[in-house]
């Protein structure tokens, strides 16, 4: 019997930094999904296949989580995490097949983790509660990277737009950004941990200075849920709230030459708004470019790699045959 | 008879639109003067010549203000101006030599407007009071310009370290800042009418955003002046203050491509702090670079203009022969 469920990626288009200081967050699903299809194996071992990523490698599921332990940081440890949560240590013939780019900010542990954990239960008759698979989904990153924000594995679990509140409590939410998104990449990929940290000591040097910028971003994330609300977007408005909150992130030091070229060039091209997403560094940019896809793609294109990530509705999806 | 007197640009090192909305401003004399000559003529007409600028005029001084009419905007407007308020009206024989680059936000047009009136009541033999030439100065600034700060001609007369704080009252310092910045500059001019209109415009907006990140820069400028103020400078600590200045000049809409090249390698190539200097969207960058000019201005002259503009306590002088 084989199982296959998919989970998307996912962009942050307020809030990152700002969040670890208790202000509210704002993510949403791509159309850029991660695919997990399980086989019950009759070898002894299983064996797990990207031809996307480009690998191979053979494991012994019976030893549980423990095998993550001999395992470089990697894809494959949140597979492996998943299976250990949700499948029962009998070999498997695993497939990943993948949409995005992985370690750019687009959340492609959490779509893996989410997409795995499906697909498990889904081989074993599991029902799929959509809460209980997003806190399970959590569990394994936690497990995997030692600290996680559960926005990524809700956003891979619900699909849409999802608000991460002061209270870290999380909501869905619909939203009307149709065919205007592009994230774009560098080669470098920053690191999220060394980001975060980096912030947290700016804002302990500097209490009276970075406080109000908090603030400021915190209240960007609220006036964009409330704007994504509306029936009619006035995009020139969430263009310039982006432009904002680039510039208060340049402020907190996660900005680098090739992300500012690259959200400067998105503008040129007519990007109404364009920011770091993600913990910056290195990493990723979205940009907002409403009737301008082709020229802001063509653009960064030039110098780094681009792509079209829209909005999506789906969250995670068991694919029957 | 033969008048001859000099007075300072400036570099604003903090504030620069915050101050607008009543913050606080830190701006500082650089080593880089304009110089003013007067001499009584016998023809009928004045004469102005500068060999740095490239040019030459005749006015008719006797019509007073009224000159300003006819005239282009540009910096003889200021010598003008000056010398309707600091000279009589009969024919002169102008000379103007600059050692600063005119309209990069490096204050040019106060300190040929100091300069000219301290020539002028120097070569009518009228005592000069600092203070009351600032004052006559910023009249001169007010007259050609429509609006004007106090700032500029404050520290083209003064010299050294000038705080202008929350009540527009103006006071200088002393500081230790040696031989440890540049100024780089972009070919394309920003127009500070304009930005200054444009922040004004995203602070009516998003009040709520913008408020607190005007705060902030605020807050950064009230931290420089007591940094500045010590002793022992922390040097790390002010390139800090200028780089999360730079963010928040970056969230107000003020930054460009260009500005942004040459504050990232600037960066790169040791700065321990850079940011734009005045009110951006084109014109200059300031950065704090001890141990590392070389370096730093060998960069920048790669792709733009930049020069060693350091502290000074030197305002306005008269040169006697």
């Amino acid at each position: 019997m084989e199982s296959k469920a998919s989970a998307p990626g996912k962009a942050i288009l307020f809030g990152e930094h700002a969040v670890v200081f208790g202000q509210p967050a704002l993510a949403f699903a791509v159309d850029k999904r991660a695919y997990v299809s399980l086989k019950k194996s009759s070898g002894k071992k299983s064996t797990i296949k990207s031809t996307d990523l480009n690998f191979e490698a053979s494991f012994d599921l019976s030893r549980g989580i423990d095998i993550l332990k001999n395992q470089k940081k990697g894809i494959v440890n949140y597979i492996l995490g998943a299976l250990s949560l949700g499948h029962d240590g009998s070999p498997l013939e695993i497939e990943l097949s993948m949409e995005m780019p992985v370690g750019a900010g687009m959340g492609s542990s959490a779509a893996v983790t989410v997409a795995t954990l499906a697909a498990a239960y889904n081989l074993h008759h599991k029902n799929i509660d959509i809460s209980n698979l997003a806190k399970k989904a959590h569990e394994v990153e936690l497990m995997v990277q030692g600290a996680a924000s559960p926005l990524d594995t809700a956003v891979s679990t619900n699909g849409g737009l999802v608000y991460l509140d002061e209270n870290s409590e999380i909501s869905s939410h619909q939203a009307y950004l149709d065919n205007s998104l592009i994230l774009g990449y560098t080669s470098y990929r920053g690191n999220t941990g060394e980001m975060v940290d980096s912030v947290r000591k700016r804002r302990e040097r500097f209490p009276q200075i970075m406080d109000p910028v908090i603030e400021s971003v915190g209240n960007i994330t609220r006036q964009a849920l409330k704007l994504l609300s509306q029936d009619n977007l006035d995009k020139e408005y969430l263009g310039e709230l982006m432009n904002i909150n680039q510039g208060l992130l340049d402020s907190m030091g996660v900005n680098t030459p090739e992300l500012s070229r690259m959200i400067f060039n998105a503008r040129k091209y007519g990007a109404l708004g364009s920011k770091i997403t993600g913990a910056g560094g290195g990493g990723s940019i979205i940009a907002f470019c409403p009737g301008k896809l082709e020229e802001v793609l063509h653009i960064l294109q030039k110098t780094d790699s681009a792509i079209n990530a829209d909005f999506s509705k789906e969250g995670v999806l068991i694919h029957h045959k």
